[in-house]
């Protein structure tokens, strides 16, 4: 049996794309150029990464657009599951659960929350983790009832508790991440989930001092 | 007048420690090889680095140890400013004002928060950030009367919050800092610090779903 072309290419890019998001989770997004990853998913072409993507920001899209794709479908049952009656803790735990069920279902090691943490802290690649949110309808869904359900604050307050929550919530998930991959975490993914929520409705019902 | 052999060193070693700090803040920690630093300090010597410093890992805690140097005198200040009378809010505040109004003091732009934001997500380099704190007798007590004034949770979300609240520190700071360095800031040093210390009490104050 002959593997065809469009096989061929779909392996060849997913070999990348698994690559690629370990040496960035491991090392950083700058600090892994494209013939490197090219390289260690043995492609005896240095160029496999253009030629399968494009560039690097393109390749950081797919690997973001993989995950995203796959979580999503996560947060729709989750969604469906709760029903109309929804407060802001199930609304933070549609934000966060799927993410942690995700993560849990690859089994042991994963690099996507490592991969996030990277890119959340990259001066040029920054950005990219939240403009995915533009795509999926789901997110937009409970991004929208999470907001309506906080109590009200002033927009330069919700604008700088939600950096606070994006930033606690990615950096989180990382260090559990590598806590799993070396063997030392104390904890599972749903208890890691738990933590995060009961911390996220500290962050949003923080009173506020002065603005 | 001439300038003499231990303050030709001296300089040097200050030039190389700034060069280093902003690079690492703006590519990473991995990114930057001891030979780019050497070379972007304009030193003929492409070993600078190795000579005045022993290694990347002494040359990061020389950075480190520079600016906690500067922060251990306004926490000791605002710790007497205090009293004895404090709080939960207070401990907090002489955790996350000292070094808001240090990094406010050094003007813009500033590199610190977010080359500690890049130890923070380095997995190599990150447990470099905490080891500090071992030898700054501010800090203990600080983190003392912090812990103590904190209501009581199990330990190990104590441990997870303790983490959160680290991260949270780290990442906001560095984001103002940014936001400073592009022009784009719409808040203080003094307001960031605020803004962090409610959010901060929020994290502690949550109460424990599960455990």
């Amino acid at each position: 049996m002959t593997i065809g072309r469009s096989e061929q290419v779909a392996l060849t890019r997913g070999l990348l794309l698994r690559t690629a998001e370990r040496m960035f989770a491991e090392e950083g997004i700058s600090t892994v150029s494209n013939r490197r990853i090219s390289e260690a998913a043995g492609q005896g072409n240095n160029f496999a990464v253009g030629y399968h993507f494009g560039g690097k920001l393109e390749l950081l899209r797919a690997i973001l657009g993989h995950h995203n794709a796959a979580i999503e479908p996560l947060r729709r049952t989750m969604l469906s599951d709760l029903g109309p009656e929804m407060g802001m803790r199930e609304w933070i735990s549609c934000l966060v659960r799927p993410q942690t069920d995700y993560l849990r279902s690859l089994g042991t090691p994963t690099y996507f929350a490592r991969f996030c943490a990277q890119i959340t802290t990259d001066p040029k690649y920054g950005p990219l983790l939240y403009e995915q949110k533009d795509v999926s309808e789901e997110l937009i869904t409970v991004l929208t009832g999470m907001y309506a359900a906080l109590p009200s604050l002033p927009p330069s307050v919700l604008e700088i508790r939600d950096t606070m929550a994006r930033n606690m919530i990615v950096l989180t998930l990382a260090d559990h991440e590598r806590a799993c991959a070396a063997g030392e975490a104390s904890r599972t993914w749903e208890d890691i989930g738990e933590q995060l929520v009961d911390a996220l409705i500290g962050v949003w019902l923080a009173p506020v001092t002065n603005e």
